[in-house]
């Protein structure tokens, strides 16, 4: 018998895809089985020592502290830097909204580092395209957010000489296009149904997104930038909910002759009220804005972020914090860059000798200046910045 | 039960659409049945000679005989000519052979006789990316062909101050894409297997070209010709297996806020063999291409345009011919411009007083001169002339 539908609930599965996080029974996402499942690899601590090795730099908290926590081909990109081969990165952003939140910053600033670090070009993907036809924007309003999303993400302190900024709605067609017809042969209907989970009502431009997303794997599709330079290998920093495009991209790439992208992957960055609930734009409080003020952080953070300390003071003393669900604790392990300083709040907040208060206190301070530094540097994005970033022009000093 | 695979095949009905035309029981297309079918309107001689006295010339000898049998909304494009407003035409040619043949010349002689009668800009698309996927051709040989093609159009004696040839993969991009995202979003995968017969197995691309055929149909997605004329009306002249595009287009136009286009429609040119064979490029003797010899010519229609006549003179000059099946004279009706003459002929040939010899002999002079005039006609068109009628521009004399 077909099972009816919300029965037995609680024993589905996990669901990650680009549209739908959830965890089997409502609880926390299992990444061991979603490394799995997906068949990527886990970066495990030699990976990350290679990153140390080849770059000369402390790597990044993202990747010390397992943020980017998986990967498909990381070690071939290695080898390829190390033999003196040219890698470029694709990241990219659907603008949905307008306000970023703080989760919506980790691939950038991550990205951020791997270009400093390997001195690479970055093309930036803004998939207005696709939120015009997901959230039913207008075309007009998703350009709009495009350009907005667009100066947060300059405000990340990305360099113009090595990165290209594009909207799909600007940019798909010429080679790019060509490209998408090339990917759109090589995936059936019932292929793309088992990776996206499509059904026959939805609608065909949804169906014919996947291509869209998939080609700036390939050099080709920016002659401007890697013309000739069929063989550019690429690097893609992403939140793990994005795989399935990457592994259909995958897929396909040997069989249109292209190189396959290789990818670092991120987990989910948790909600104030703990990693089983959901960052909502409906919930102002379920996420700390990069437009907050700091008397909203403070409050957001005292009031909402769920904390796994004890009850009493008395039982905090005895038992410790719950550090597995404390999300004053979860975002420092993020935001805080000071390794001894983290260990040591591990410890003391862990054996109950720090008070959630405390802890809170000091995330306050690092989201603040966090938030603070990331509006300035916002402000002052201009248009004519923006412009510069999204033209489509050659970048001659991009492998300097 | 089910009907398994093959049984009753003679039962089957008709199916016409862009990619498989099949009369029931592999007989003549049903013309009136596939008017109900698919809810357009048959063009009666009213309609005719409404278009005669609007345009102050004798109506296209297609129009006056029915080749162009079939519209929707043709009416209203008259009503709105009348009334002083402009209009547009939009047609289109699938680039997968170098050759063509007669039949692939018809849609582009009749809307040359509809550009000139009413004065009207044009846009032709070709759909190297349709081609690209459904032959299975590359994206290279498919562009190669559209540009192969390109000049066989201009060759028909387009007006380049008033026509606009353009790729797909050259042209797809900016206001085009956007619509493209626009029709997207309005049509369910479930909705385009009904208008189209998609499986599951056919590939995304397949699923992605609907809205690129139908967007042109639109006067925003050029933005370089009709630039704030978003209620210009379009008029499609094509034959009527491309109907279900222009169907899909008409339902999905008010909901995005256009115009529906309106639409003239033709009847299939038959094989060499007779109506119901099917032209086909492994057969070269299936029909007559713009590239065959004078010799070719002759020859091709001795041996094998399907006659009509009776086995013996005697027997024919006591029947006639039966003219329902003579392909000769059905070509004739084609593309013998003169009425009387093809009016004798109707008369001497079908009454046995004309032998098959005659009309053939007939037809190879006609058939000769066109083709040599096309030769003449296409080995003058330069690289420079594609590229003019190519090139993306306004034309700002386009309704003079």
């Amino acid at each position: 018998m077909e099972k009816r539908e919300g029965e037995g609930e609680g024993e589905e599965e996990q669901v990650v895809n680009p549209w739908t996080v959830s965890a089997k029974g409502g609880g926390k996402i299992d990444y061991d089985k979603l490394i799995d499942q997906f068949g990527c690899q886990r970066i495990d601590q030699s990976l990350v020592d290679r990153i140390h090795r080849l770059t000369s730099r402390t790597p990044h908290v993202f990747l010390r502290r397992g943020v980017f926590f998986a990967h498909r081909d990381l070690n071939e990109i290695l080898d390829a830097h190390e033999r003196g081969e040219k890698f470029y990165l694709y990241t990219g952003r659907g603008p949905s909204s307008e306000a970023l939140h703080l989760g919506h910053l980790i691939p950038f600033m991550f990205t951020k580092y791997l270009q400093e670090a390997f001195r690479v070009p970055l093309v930036i993907q803004l998939t207005d395209d696709e939120k015009c036809m997901w959230k039913d924007l207008t075309v007009e309003e998703s350009q709009r957010l495009a350009r907005e999303n667009a100066k947060d993400i300059i405000a990340c302190g990305f360099d113009v000489t090595r990165t290209f900024i594009f909207s799909d709605f600007d940019y798909v067609g010429g080679a790019f296009y060509k490209n998408m017809v090339k990917v759109g042969k090589c995936v059936t209907y019932n292929k793309a149904v088992g990776i996206f989970g499509f059904t026959g009502e939805d609608h065909i431009g949804k169906i014919s997104f996947p291509p869209v997303q998939a080609v700036p794997s390939f050099p080709s599709s920016f002659p401007h930038l890697f013309g000739g330079q069929d063989n550019l290998h690429c690097l893609i920093p992403c939140a793990i909910d994005q795989d399935p495009y990457f592994r259909m991209t995958r897929d396909v790439a040997p069989r249109i002759g292209y190189q396959k992208p290789a990818l670092i992957e991120s987990s989910f960055f948790p909600a104030m009220q703990g990693e089983t609930a959901k960052m909502s734009a409906s919930d102002p409080n379920s996420a700390i804005y990069v437009t907050d003020s700091a008397k909203e952080i403070k409050n957001k953070i005292n009031r909402y972020a769920f904390s796994g300390g004890q009850d009493s003071i008395e039982k905090h003393r005895e038992l410790g914090a719950n550090l597995e669900v404390d999300i004053p604790f979860k975002y420092l392990s993020f935001f805080l860059d000071d390794d001894a300083k983290l260990e040591e709040i591990r410890k003391e907040y862990g054996a109950g000798r720090m008070l959630t208060g405390e802890v809170k206190q000091l995330l306050i301070q690092v989201l603040t200046e966090l938030v603070e530094r990331h509006r300035r540097a916002r402000a002052a994005v201009t248009d004519e910045m923006v412009d510069a970033f999204m033209a489509v022009r050659p970048l001659p000093n991009m492998f300097n």
